[in-house]
């Protein structure tokens, strides 16, 4: 028992220190690595597949709304970026500037790309001449660069992997309309297959996107009570197509503006992945998104039968789910810790004992429960686990979120409660901006959004005492 | 007719302009267009699907041989560009540097990768340290930036997308191994899928990649008889290796450097696609990669019954294939130009009189057969259809590539057949560099590759009359 110990022993439990245990399972379940470019990581075969697997249940999902998939280019020349001003305030500070092309010292510096809304909107305003035209609907899948100061792994990285909507229609209801459309889009995706319950609303004016009329967001809980923004929404009316142009003309040969939208969900989905499912034996991966759902490991591999029956189940489990077998020399008390590191929802042990008996072992990842099956009937009953499995994990993502979420109706109370409770702390606000800035000073926490589901806990704001206008979620933020 | 007619005037025939031919190809078929960014594409959604469906063709087989996708940095530090010295010299010249992050000037400049081999090295220089970590068979997708002076579509553009595998290899003869392994994969791809003929060869050292020690390639021939370098494949020995000490111990615990290979392919397979198969109607795709395969066009849908049974067939098909149906108010003609245009497979048409025969008229797109088939037969008819014509299109090209291969055995003959007949030439080298510096010099011709399929075709050179070591492929190039 050694070794499995030892491979257990190489990761910080949650408790002891949260930041740390997050990055010992990004490395030691093979996610990513540190790369030699500051703040720009590696993503290794199997965060890589957790991404893809990412991406091909939202593109399946997007296609049901319309949505097709474009490619912009990697550059922003310096004025296009500049063409609409709040964005240009948001994003100029951050961004990567390409100064030399080949052996020339470029005439006008681009930047790479921190987002496109230039790039679509400059596209947009050559692309569309009619009503007919609309709307369009074109997201592109990308990785964007943001200078950051402090990294961390998915959570915050200097070059991020994401996809980016981009929309341009006809009337201010439409653009409305798609921008809510696609926040029940990701809250539904993280809700039903990354298990991951979240908190729609609307963000303050203060924490919306650069150049937004509206940005919607999903926030989630992590297991430390952090939040973390898991994918925004966002309306533009048509700031930006008055700033680029993009007009089309009318039924009543009118010409007139297109109003905008964008929305994106990142490789931070898989921060939160980790840091809402995971444990002290490492990932707990959701079955829907796991890059292998099913580990037969043969115990005692050198009786007779034994590597051939579980090769045979193998074959039979591929059939349904993503299966791997473990055949290495490996004690399996280690392999157990192996796979429990890289959280595969369940495993199937088949020893010299069990094929006597005509069964085999299903061990549940989160629960860890043992489930005796015959092996006719093991596809099913891995069928049932896995479905069980996610079920209970979303279950017990929200019971931990509810949970953890707090209400104060005095501001001593909600200092009080940020100090002391890692959470959410929903309380009233007037609206104004001071009132934010205020808490966030003294206490770090930052409006998470205005609910869609409003409830009424107080006449007056939290921290100023005023008539209040809308409650909010508050919390210390990833 | 004067509006189907209008839109296939707008292109340009293949004999009139055929750079013109292949530029309206891309425009009017809706797969990219220009953007403000000089040298930058825009890929629109027709453009992306069929990137998107050669990605997962490529993925499919990747998968077979075991390779794993992954994600590197987008950027690369100037020193770990210069560590290997033929690698540096060959990109060092066409790179664009990123010289301030945020509103810092930094300390190193950056180069947007215009190809991963440093950052894959690095990386695994740090990963790889027992013979139990190899082989590693790593791929990513993504798209790279070289700062080209001229560009074109797809063939030539600032930045594009592709794919770059990059392995390390306990031994030189695996890292032969997989690189011929992938170079047949990508044989077999173009044929099987894309329908285009290569010849398979090595690359002289002229041409080779910066840094290998053998390049191999897939070359095929377009219409205007000039070549495409359609996918290279390349084995490094332990020469980066060296340079970035990539080093793993043995069994025998001594200390040794792995070997390395990386291959690729790019968006430039789509101009291939354009213009291996394309005419003076437009695109002509392939049915295995084709994002629409069937277009259903009902005739006089006005009349009683004729949009249900369209609609009826385009259910029935998609089942089976990827099916669209055109039920706008344009006229016939009007839509069989435009899926002409977009080089849909087969179109199937079905109007009133075909309704009462119980009938409908598949039109293929390439040679524009009519076959008439009972609805109720449809699906296996346009399955046949489908298939023959993917064939078709296979030995055609073929034919096209053979009829278009000339021999040379004097000097004044190649000079002759390169001057006056579009294709490749087929003629016996020495080996010696001056000789191909000459021939492109006075020809404009490049040495394409030397085929694995060896020929004896004279003893000597063809330019300067001297021993031959190989034959060589030749031909004006993209």
């Amino acid at each position: 028992m050694a070794k499995e110990k030892k491979l257990v022993e190489q990761i910080t439990s949650m408790e002891e220190d949260f930041a740390q245990w997050y990055t010992d399972v990004c490395k030691k379940a093979g996610l990513c690595d540190y790369s030699s470019v500051r703040g720009f990581m590696v993503i290794k075969p199997y965060g890589y597949a957790i991404w893809e697997n990412i991406q091909a249940e939202l593109n399946r999902r997007f296609k049901k709304v319309g949505v097709q998939n474009v490619q912009m280019p990697m550059l922003i020349p310096e004025s296009l970026l500049q063409k609409e001003s709040d964005h240009v305030e948001g994003f100029a500070p951050e961004v990567a500037w390409v100064t030399q092309g080949g052996l020339e010292k470029l005439p006008e510096r681009l930047c790479v790309r921190p987002t496109s809304e230039t790039l679509f909107c400059d596209f947009y305003s050559r692309d569309i001449h009619s009503y007919r035209d609309l709307p369009r609907i074109y997201n592109q899948w990308c990785s964007v660069v943001r200078w950051e100061k402090e990294t961390r792994p998915f959570l915050r990285t200097r070059e991020f992997l994401w996809q980016e909507g981009h929309t341009a229609h006809a009337t201010a209801q439409e653009a409305e309309e798609r921008t809510q459309m696609m926040l029940h889009l990701y809250a539904d995706f993280l809700e039903q297959v990354l298990a991951i319950p979240v908190v729609k609303g609307r963000k303050t004016d203060k924490e919306k996107f650069a150049g937004a009329e509206a940005t919607y967001t999903v926030e989630s809980m992590m297991r430390d009570g952090k939040a973390l923004q898991s994918g925004t929404s966002h309306n533009f009316g048509d700031g930006f197509a008055r700033a680029f142009n993009v007009t089309y003309t009318d039924k009543d040969n009118s010409l007139k503006y297109v109003y905008q939208t964008s929305w994106g969900i990142t490789t931070r989905i898989i921060g939160a992945l980790i840091m809402v499912h995971g444990d002290d034996s490492g990932l707990v991966l959701p079955p829907r998104i796991a890059p292998t759902q099913v580990m037969v490991i043969p115990i005692a591999a050198h009786k007779p039968g034994v590597t051939e029956k579980a090769e045979e189940i193998k074959n039979t489990l591929s059939q349904k789910f993503s299966t791997e077998i473990d055949e290495t020399d490996k004690a399996p008390g280690f392999k157990f810790a192996e796979e429990e590191m890289r959280g595969i929802p369940v495993r199937v042990e088949v020893g010299p004992k069990d094929i006597e008996a005509g069964q085999a072992v299903i061990v549940r990842r989160d629960t860890r429960e043992k489930i005796y099956s015959p092996i006719d009937a093991l596809s099913e009953n891995v069928e049932k686990t896995l479905e069980q499995m996610q079920q209970d994990m979303y279950d017990r993502a929200k019971k931990f979120m509810e949970d953890h979420t707090y209400v104060a109706t005095s501001y001593e109370e909600f200092k009080d409660t940020i100090a002391t409770k890692p959470g959410f702390v929903k309380a009233m606000w007037c609206g104004d901006p001071a009132c934010e800035e205020k808490i966030k000073a003294e206490t770090t926490a930052t409006s998470r959004c205005m609910p869609f589901a409003q409830e009424h806990l107080s006449d007056t704001c939290v921290c100023c005492g005023r008539k209040a206008k809308a409650m909010v979620y508050w919390g210390k933020a990833y």
